[in-house]
């Protein structure tokens, strides 16, 4: 059964029956009726409420067996202990999707986390979907659903919300009524027991309403099924989300709301960009990016115009647009004719196209639409600030005429508030999205050209890894979990790295002097010696690394190094020196991977070195990726892009071979789950068709 | 004359003449007498036009020597080509300020900016101060003032905002008067001919009714001075600023609007840092912090308690205040036992406190005090998202008798619109700032403590440079300026710099082999060959330095070097190699200066090598400042907190020498103002107590 199907009565609804639902008004079970008949679901509803005849002049029914045909969905707000009982009642019945409101599952600790479980149990004996527990239902302003206590209703619109936090939800659909904002679809996930945010997803990709799904996120409950759905949806519907819990702080408030314990933030960064979800720093952010998306077609460029009343506000917008990667050209010389033409010889023209205080409707109407129809720009931002001489709303439909005719997106920010009344309102009744600063403006406006790039070239679905060539070491590594190993050195990794093709440095394990000496006498120098050791994880801490050591120096230094490590860590267990050839001249870089909670393997590619790790110049991915995803997270920091196109005394250096190795860690990290990490630090880039060299090497296994 | 009293007219003048005052609704000389007559001043208003006897019911003169007193101020609102006639009658009238709002001065060019300097004559001759032009002119609601044509009249209040655009002016207003937010003083510096930024600043400093002093700046007219005025008052009344033209498109913007060129956005970041001014990086966030500041105290600390309805948003909450550099710490046991007893045992009490969708009004009460009074919190953050079950007015009501009793800060989040009524402005009629969204609060009330930090360590007067120690070699670098010399390179460079003090690497120019010889043969190798000669700037591009050259190779490399530079720079003269010492082992650093065209010598540093230059891990300074400024800009890098603290294999570095050096290129830099250009690239930093070695070096003169 494809998840739509199964999802369908949660969206339309042949028959609601509420259990819990309550005649006395204040209580939750009596809103939830309260608001179903308001917001006008036409099919039928079903109070169910032992002690109750009839409720909101509705038929009120003792038990979920009495309720006649046809009936789809049951909304839930008894008490989390009486829940199993109802649940298996409306799976007798032929109910196949249920929204459970009430809270004390998964949130309020062990016992609850029992409680949700025991419900999936049943839903699963019963093949019931669930929405919740912990949440505030459903709702479809189109077809008149609303299975939520919220207090207004939205207008139907094209905006579709999921969202983690009923509240959040509740302060959306407040603040789109006030704006006339229209929705297309609101759910309250909850705690997301059984249908979490992938399996909306993939449902909303196919209503027929929705032109933009947005999201607010705590954590997402299975990472890759949540990749390969939004990677599904974002060519066609953006998906714009806020990720709550990103910060030690966020997350322990997170934990306490939902439950929810998730990955890394640089993981949802990683899976978000993989999957061309559009990330929202902020609430804000999130709402005005809708808006931008829902009512406009997004940009097909970065060029935008700013027409503007005001000199002030427009150099900010002119900023704001710039620092969010977007640009702000001067006009062609037609489009300069045009706007003369239309405008007469006062305003400036440079871009900002600055009318002054005065500017009328017909002004405005005439310059965006010269703005609209130029080649020089893919967007129009139109500002106003309201003064004794301009006219809002007049402006708001001068905008609106020009736009009907374009094909290219204009935006307004009109900044103020007593003197707006209501023309912001009937700005969104034309569908033109109005922010009310140019910075919340060019965020949205460049958003929703980021869109327009994942549109253009849509996240692939990654490669199926090649995990089959590290079966040969799988084995030998579950033998070190299995005997209770923790770290893997490089002395005993090397040779597992060398049967499955990394790129290896020569080097040999030397446990008494003359296996060093002869090692060098077969190899070009020079070398560097490393204490072997099981006890110490970082040797350089205690004086075991010795770089750039000559042949002649080799057999002298086999005892020195292991001298000095034993003054400084004298209870570690000593085995002899671990010598390698010095790589040849390149450039150091770090390769790791971590394995996230929530996604799995994470891959980080970053510069090397005491300092640069400092400066945290590094790029995550979640795996797998193909290899032109390795280049792009190579081109996001500073020592890739200096790789790729060299510098003053710097040759560009071994992309390629680069990219292939972080391919194979990938490989490495997908086909070996009890490696949970893995550390190559540093390689050595090599200049372009050298290669690339790995000098140490770490592992650790869970 | 101390500024204050020759700007008091402009604040509280006696009387006031508007010349170009009109009959006629709609024009600008009509909404300035309505305006002036609406908001209530009190003291004599004579409308100025030659052709009117009366205008809204006052007597209209027919020029301003008519005029009876008292009249203080004068109002010009007349076209450009007439003003400076009118403002020599004003100046044989007596009256001493004027407001000019007319444009057409040096925002249009060549011949607008000779009429802007023939009123500033006619100002200087007659002792006249002027606000403006190209500006809106001055408000006070206090005493009733208001010579603008904004349409809104903001109560009276804290906050006064000083702006180089009317219109974000005129939106403020607007805003402010929607959220029932008061202003204490208004002012629209247009072109700022005269009374500039800093002027203003100083003389609301001693205004009875400013709490909070806020600003639009386009660009600084004079930087030291602003940098004083401002280091004079943050100590005691806070300064936002919000900084236009910041990028390219930016500044292109501001150019056209005010006749405003700008220095970088660096130093004006470096500037406000100095003197403690509070940068807003967005319109939203100079308004929000704002209200933080005027309606309560700062926070003490940077731990905030906050008190929700709505977990969603106190997740977002979190994790936007530890983004922020604030915390959000769980309550002690004594303040955990308190809340249980005022809330019962179903909130969740982590911090997030979370009293669920259905909190009252006393609960918010009760819990509002316990956290007001607790040890474990330096601020409230309430966060209130409407529903069917709560009261945000009463909780507005509630969180304002909490706060009536307790010094802390408390700052409010309401989120949503319609269901909220006119909650929002009560809370602000309570003086409790409220926010629309966490992320909003979080930003204000980390500013708002960040004023507290300057309060607890105010920014200090820069000390007098020791600049006679560099005027030995100041006549020198004059001499080559008059010689149209631009660029001075090492060997040029070194002599000059020894004289003075700086520590250079040992060195010697040799224009024949032997010269480079005899220096190997005295000084401890190995060492550095550079080519001689003056059409090179950047040498290793063209082959034309060799490292770590030992004694016995200098006298070949010293060819070899040349031939090099020969075969890939064949027209540049070649005069012989320097040859200087290497370096003993450290880190490399760059200090680099600049002049800014509004601050002056503006000092970088940051750490060395093609890498970290691309990483732009740098700090900026305006010169003057102490060594404590200097140890800070170290500290604000990534590489100097490496140098100040080492790290794995690295010793610390020597700070005191580097702190010490940084200094010495403000002083070269404040006391010869011929170097337009300075940079020590790279400086070694040895291990502490070892000092600093230069070991290269390069001047632009101008």
């Amino acid at each position: 059964m494809p998840p739509i199907d199964s999802l369908r009565p949660f969206f339309a609804p042949d028959g609601v029956a509420v259990i819990g639902a309550s005649a006395t008004p204040g209580k939750l079970g009596y809103g939830v009726i309260s608001n179903l008949i308001k917001s006008g679901y036409q099919g039928p509803i079903y109070p169910i409420n032992p002690r109750a005849h009839e409720i909101l002049g509705l038929s009120a029914y003792a038990d979920i067996s009495q309720v006649p045909d046809p009936v789809e969905l049951a909304v839930i707000i008894i008490p989390a202990p009486a829940i199993p009982d109802a649940l298996r009642a409306c799976g007798r019945r032929g109910i196949r999707a249920a929204a459970i409101l009430s809270g004390g599952f998964a949130e309020v600790g062990a016992a609850g986390a029992a409680r949700q479980q025991e419900i999936l149990d049943i839903a699963a004996e019963y093949g019931i979907r669930l929405v919740g527990p912990n949440g505030v239902g459903v709702l479809n302003p189109h077809s008149g659903l609303n299975t939520t206590f919220i207090e207004q209703i939205p207008e139907p619109g094209d905006i579709a919300f999921l969202s983690q936090s009923g509240a959040l939800g509740g302060a959306l659909i407040d603040w789109a009524k006030g704006e006339h904002i229209g929705l297309s679809y609101f759910a309250s996930l909850g705690n997301a027991a059984d249908v979490t945010e992938a399996d909306l997803i993939r449902a909303l990709t196919e209503d027929d309403h929705t032109r933009v799904i947005t999201a607010y996120i705590e954590s997402v409950h299975h990472g890759p099924e949540f990749m390969a759905a939004a990677r599904q949806t974002t060519p066609h519907t953006p998906i714009i989300a806020l990720k709550a819990g990103g910060t030690q702080e966020g997350a322990r408030a997170v934990a306490s709301h939902t439950a929810s314990i998730g990955g890394s933030d640089e993981a949802y960064a990683a899976a978000f960009k993989q999957s061309g979800v559009l990330r929202a720093r902020t609430v804000q952010e999130l709402f005005d990016t809708a808006i931008a998306l829902a009512y406009q077609p997004p940009p097909q460029g970065p060029r935008v115009a700013i027409l503007t009343n005001a000199g002030g506000p427009a150099a900010v917008a002119a900023d704001a647009l710039a620092r969010n990667g977007l640009s702000v050209p001067e006009p062609d010389e037609t489009t300069r004719a045009a706007l003369r033409a239309a405008l007469g010889p006062a305003p400036q023209l440079f871009n900002p196209i600055d009318m002054l205080g005065a500017a009328s409707s017909p002004e405005y109407e005439a310059a965006a639409r010269v703005l609209l129809a130029s080649d020089s720009y893919d967007a129009v931002l139109a500002i106003l600030v309201p003064n004794t001489a301009n006219d809002p709303a007049g402006v708001a439909d001068a905008l609106a005429r020009a736009s009907a005719d374009a094909d290219k997106p204009i935006y307004a920010c009109y900044m103020g508030d007593v003197s707006l009344g209501e023309s912001r309102q009937r700005l969104h009744q034309h569908r033109i999205p109005v922010y009310d600063f140019p910075e919340n403006a060019a965020r949205a406006i460049a958003n929703a050209h980021r869109w327009q790039i994942i549109r253009e070239k849509p996240p692939t679905p990654p490669p199926a890894p090649n995990t089959g060539l590290y079966q040969v070491i799988a084995s030998e590594l579950r033998e070190k979990v299995d005997s209770g190993q923790k770290y893997v050195g490089e002395a005993e990794l090397y040779p597992l790295l060398e049967q499955v093709g990394f790129p290896l440095a020569a080097w040999a394990a030397a446990y008494v002097k003359t296996e060093a000496e002869a090692f060098a006498r077969t190899h070009p120098g020079p070398f560097a010696l490393k204490a072997l050791s099981p006890d110490i994880v970082h040797k350089s801490d205690v004086g075991g690394v010795a770089l750039n050591v000559p042949a002649a120096q080799v057999g002298k230094m086999y005892w020195e190094l292991q001298a000095q490590v034993r003054r400084r860590a004298h209870k570690a267990g000593l085995q002899g020196v671990l010598i390698q050839q010095m790589a040849a001249a390149g450039t150091e870089v770090i390769i790791g991977m971590r394995r996230d909670p929530t996604f799995g393997p994470m891959i980080m590619f970053g510069g090397g070195g005491v300092y640069v790790e400092a400066l945290r110049d590094v790029a995550f991915r979640i795996a797998p990726f193909d290899a032109e995803e390795a280049r792009a997270m190579i081109a996001e920091t500073v020592a890739g892009r200096l790789l790729l196109h060299g510098a003053r005394g710097r040759r560009p250096g071994d992309v390629a071979a680069l990219a292939e190795l972080i391919m194979q860690v990938a490989a490495l990290a997908l086909a070996i789950p009890e490696l949970s990490e893995f550390e190559l630090n540093p390689a050595i880039v090599h200049p372009a068709g050298r290669g690339v060299t790995v000098v140490d090497a770490r592992a650790l296994l869970a």
